[in-house]
């Protein structure tokens, strides 16, 4: 029962959002740190199979028909046979913060042998700020036992919100299916004691394995696009929110850290199942990545809804013309903040972060 | 004897540095992984005083007399007492590789209770590629157990060359005089294991006590500016290199690496004279980080030379306003790459790393 305590932080202000297929047995391990909280269980596949969660825990469960039935013809934004539909479980939270993590992952255990409490390490990265102006070589100065070294500059020393906290894996590391082919049995056993920001400018993979972050600061650009049923790709789910993301945060003045906590991921995926799934998005990341690399936004864009709506349009306007998919893609992101600001009204009119920081 | 094998790596291709106003007994320590390695011993201070160099290591010792001799006039862009004076080490060096260490580390243990071998780590660093253009969360891709996660273009696979490896310290933080004075008692304990690469476009604070890079693919622009006597500050020696190099570095598409390994810091700097030393330079940070945060350099800049000699220009034109002492840096930065290539004839005219992905 370790850091289990009488009142878990943030008890009544973060929801538990897990996409599944199965029973949710992998939860018992789990009880001492998720129990306290509500969970989102987003239903993937057949909406007429029965999902076990262990006793004791306060849900709520979405399978197709309920998110056919809340969001109407605008469904449509929501992936079908595809872990990317936890992005609904985002959409319908009626809370300020959001962990979300994949059913084959267990408590892993930090090198003295103690049980890590995830979820508890997501909101301390979560509520101290990020430092994504300028790298600080001791990591995250504002863990304990740490600081801003020698000629960290003074008035960069508050740090920016942070909107993103993104955790790790041991053993399973989260491979794509070449590097899975290539290296079968490749364990992440290194466990790396820091949590540090991606700095602002610079990409990264966000996995959606082991993810939180503030709903409020950026709930809406964390939509995991069409994956799955009827689509030519999956397993990018995740990638595309995270670049999404970065460069609204980015452009926000908003913190992505990385590195702690760590989660025991369990099991390998099918990497020939997987590279099927990839392959086009393997070579659509090519040029992916130069398209977010340069994507800038307006001064106009204070809101992550703007944001993302201008984002839409540089994709059907510079992506559509590398596939017909990412004119689909760009409807989508239109149609996904077109439900997000109906399921949540009072967000619609943010105005966000102070743009004192938009390139 | 740890690690001290019957031929280190790239015995005959790197010089340790070693600035000093001591006797050198702290290389005793250093005997197991330093003894097979040629030493440049930068004297600061007096002169006549005579340092004690423990037996048995191969070294060259330069003081001010035989600075002043070597470089005629040309000797003003070298600080004196102050430990910024290192860099003629760098200089006078024929070797490809350098690694600069403080008299006052010592060799710190891992958290096995291993002594940690800084040469070794550096080397490995400096050895294998960097990933500037794109975060990869797992760290450093090319370690032992380690690789790109899903998401990482394959495109970025190769990495760029290492310039820079940056390492760490134990116990004694490397803090500023204000963070010393607030926290005199802050320890650092916490071994990352990682390595990472610094993202192309984001500034760090490059702490020079331990530190390694490749003198051929960025040794001129490893100028560690004027400081110390008769100068307004001091304790941002290394920062400036840091920063100079950063830009270019990201110029030219070379990678610069931080995290391991780490040294054992054995005593803080008084904070009191530190205070004095850095005063000036905390406020002139404020101005001078936006400075590099936009420096460009030119696609003609294709050597380290000639992007360091268009640096100097933009701190000339840029800083020279902030304080008539950045004219002066200005032109000692000048000085510097005459004498380098004075010093160093065939590196001179060299066309450096292709320029493919320069600004």
């Amino acid at each position: 029962m370790a850091n289990s305590k009488s009142s878990p932080a943030l008890k009544d202000e973060l929801d538990i959002v897990i996409p599944t297929i199965r029973n949710l047995d992998f939860l018992e391990m789990w009880r001492p740190f998720f129990q306290p909280y509500h969970l989102i269980i987003v239903q993937d596949g057949d909406p007429s199979k029965i999902i076990n969660v262990p006793e004791g825990f306060d849900y709520e469960l979405y399978n197709r028909n309920d998110i056919n039935k809340i969001l109407g013809p605008k469904a449509s934004c929501i992936s079908f046979k595809d872990s990317a539909c936890r992005c609904f479980g985002y959409m319908v939270s009626k809370k300020k913060y959001i962990f979300t993590i994949d059913d084959d992952c267990f408590v892993a255990k930090d090198p003295t042998g103690k049980e890590i409490n995830a979820l508890e390490q997501h909101i301390k990265n979560l509520l101290s700020p990020s430092t994504p102006f300028f790298f600080n070589t001791l990591y995250d100065p504002y863990r304990e036992g740490a600081d801003f070294v020698r000629g960290y500059p003074f008035s960069l020393r508050e740090g920016a919100p942070t909107a993103v906290s993104h955790g790790l894996w041991l053993n399973i590391p989260d491979y794509d299916a070449p590097t899975q082919l290539v290296k079968p049995r490749e364990r992440n056993t290194r466990y790396v004691d820091a949590v540090m920001t991606i700095p602002k400018g610079t990409l990264f993979p966000m996995c959606g394995m082991n993810l939180a972050f503030d709903r409020e600061l950026i709930g809406p650009a964390m939509y995991f696009g069409l994956m799955g049923d009827g689509q030519p790709i999956g397993r990018y789910d995740d990638m595309w929110a995270g670049w999404c993301t970065k460069v609204i945060c980015d452009h926000l003045g908003l913190g992505i850290k990385t590195g702690l906590p760590y989660i025991w991921h369990s099991k390998a995926s099918n990497p020939f199942v997987n590279l099927k799934k990839e392959y086009k998005g393997i070579y659509w990341q090519e040029e992916l990545i130069p398209f977010f690399q340069s994507a800038t936004l307006s001064k106009d864009a204070n809101t992550v809804q703007k944001c993302y709506l201008e984002l839409s349009k540089q994709v059907k306007a510079k992506l559509g013309k590398v596939d017909d998919y990412f004119n689909k893609l760009a409807d989508a992101m239109v149609t996904w903040i077109e439900a997000w600001d109906e399921l949540n009204p009072s967000t619609g009119a943010s105005t966000g972060v102070p743009n004192g920081t938009a390139k």
